[in-house]
């Protein structure tokens, strides 16, 4: 939790069966869980389901053909590639995928490649790196990097308040932001700089998809994508061959690779999503074939910026109807994807009291009938991560 | 690779279909990959499948009761308690079982947990904790370690030749060892050490099982259990609660913990292998309902045994005819699994040159054709992880 006068809650998550309310009236302040996405998977529960032998998946070779990414299906690169020439986020065309056991697996490869990198033509300096990212950042940035205890990198905090005039420095850019929402860029804007983008939210459901992005190092997960956090699977697209080299090398000793069943999981669930948006303009290729009773399934993006606008919209009547909350606003943009306005509908809703009162605090005392809402919203809240 | 003059090759692995022999009669000498399982699984297939629908795995928890533990099937948990009291070669009741992603995420985070108990107690000490492991050793180990670069630890090598007299350290006890099988014991024994057991291949197919291992911190692999090493699931066994606590932080930190189909494939594999010898000595519980149709089916130890005993004897016959090379000798014990005296069968055959040479350069020279079987061992061989 960050020391602010704000709060973040999940609305992205469902009921889970503690409250008497229907789905998307109780929000989670302990943590991001994207049951958002149940529905819509159960109701094509079979249509999209994975049956694993006795036999499959024994070999650590998912891919024997690359002898530095021996745990890598694939065909899971090409259903990631797949997905963003459907959706149009991210550019992949020339550029190396490396899948993860989630992104946060990779976040960490990512920041160890990069420190690697700045070590090998600095050979002289032994100051710890600065990693950085500006306020408010997704706490688990934090927590990972002060546990890793490197004598390569030191997590420095806010990117706004850093000073530090010359040297390098690892900046991460959440974009759009967990937990506020906002699209970001980079805040420090050093030569020395190595960028690092979390585009896990960068998703039709979440913000208006205004051009693909082509950063270095991009990070995206299944958890924001198709909802399947449980699976953990991530991946990275990196431009630099040197970059991706390191980051394979890392993703190799902190676990030979990631899960095969999940990357068997995410590629069938991405093929799944980009058939239902085949006709886009932006997938050119061969159209696989679909059964015919599919063509009614609504598309996954459909439903998830859908949903989310529903739940935003209950969730500002609310705000307003007690007078104590501000809610960010967000300016609707073109989203090429949908071919028309959209409205950000972010996955988390970042809180602020008009009174300037911490609103983590305000989760302690709200007993005043008249703001039941927020008891119902607060009484689980533990912490965030 | 080790710098000594002997090399290991792997005999669990099967033809990868380069060459036109039968299974078994090719080594590998590249890596370790457990192919020899494959006709076991391949022959009830569709006995022990899992399939998993659309809306399976989306939330992160696996486990909502424990806030430290979400990530973590129970079904899991009780399944390896299962197999460890069906084997009987491992303490679990009163044990914590922790998932990962692999042991080899386990093996960094117990270090991990470990290095930062010591640190509490000794706030004042600045210098790096010693990792040590007797040599030959596993590879990954010092590879891993390196790409840590941590500030509280440092990868020393050898044990044995480990001189420090007083100040905290870890010593890594793999037991059967990779790559040479023996049985081991801790070499160091101070007072201040903190102890990791590698017990991977503790399991009957490899060695006799002669008492349950009851040690602080004990690591094992679905990789050298069922053989499924795509999958990428493993387990650590904790005495206490606070390293428990510490390991479980950091798997949450570095990945979230592990693909939940993975640990549901895990669940499904090791109820299969239980279900045959639950008539068992070592297992009291209630007796799951098993299909007629499998009662026929050989346990996987039995199967893992006589295959690996079949391909040593094939190893010693071949070893034998060439005169040039030494095979280590290994004592046969009474195996309390298997209710019999039985000899060790090592998934790893660890070789040394008669004459003294490096048995890994003879691998670039053996063009002798009486020698023929040499130069098929050798002619895959680029490095051993």
């Amino acid at each position: 939790m960050h020391e602010t006068k704000q709060e973040n809650v999940t609305i992205d998550d469902n009921n889970n069966g503690t409250h008497n309310l229907d789905d998307g009236d109780v929000i989670n302040l302990d943590h991001g869980d994207p049951m958002m996405f149940y529905p819509y998977w159960k109701n094509i529960d079979n249509e999209c389901s994975v049956t694993i032998k006795a036999s499959d998946m024994i070999s650590y070779l998912a891919n024997p053909k690359e002898p530095d990414f021996i745990y890598q299906m694939p065909e899971f690169i090409d259903a990631v590639r797949r997905m963003h020439r459907v959706v149009g986020n991210a550019v992949t065309d020339g550029r190396y995928i490396i899948g993860g056991t989630g992104s946060s697996q990779l976040f960490i490869a990512a920041i160890r490649a990069l420190a690697f990198t700045v070590k090998e033509s600095n050979t002289c300096n032994n100051k710890h790196i600065p990693v950085v990212c500006a306020e408010p950042y997704y706490s688990f940035y934090k927590e990972a990097m002060e546990q890793e205890r490197s004598e390569l990198y030191k997590w420095q905090g806010d990117a706004n308040t850093f000073k530090e005039e010359s040297g390098p420095y690892i900046e991460v850019v959440t974009s759009p932001n967990n937990p506020d929402g906002r699209s970001r860029k980079p805040v420090v804007n050093r030569e020395e700089g190595l960028l690092i983008y979390d585009l896990a939210y960068y998703w039709p459901h979440y913000i208006p998809i205004t051009s693909p992005a082509d950063y270095d190092v991009m990070l995206f997960t299944l958890s924001k994508t198709t909802g399947h956090a449980g699976t953990r699977i991530g991946w990275a697209v990196v431009k630099d061959q040197e970059i991706a080299k390191k980051m394979k090398k890392q993703i190799l000793l902190m676990s030979i690779g990631s899960c095969h069943e999940g990357q068997l999981r995410a590629t069938k669930l991405f093929h799944f999503v980009a058939d239902r948006y085949e006709h886009d303009a932006y997938y050119e290729h061969e159209k696989p074939p679909m059964k015919p009773n599919l063509f009614d399934v609504e598309g996954l993006f459909d439903y998830g910026h859908r949903t989310l606008a529903q739940r935003w919209e209950k969730l500002r009547a609310a705000v307003q109807h007690t007078g104590t909350i501000n809610l960010p606003n967000f300016s609707p943009g073109f989203c090429n994807f949908f071919g028309k306005l959209t409205h950000p509908t972010p996955a988390f809703a970042w809180l602020e009291c008009k009174t300037g009162e911490d609103a983590e605090i305000l989760t302690q005392k709200t007993k005043d009938p008249s703001k039941e809402w927020l008891t119902v919203w607060f009484r689980c809240l533990r912490k965030i991560y």
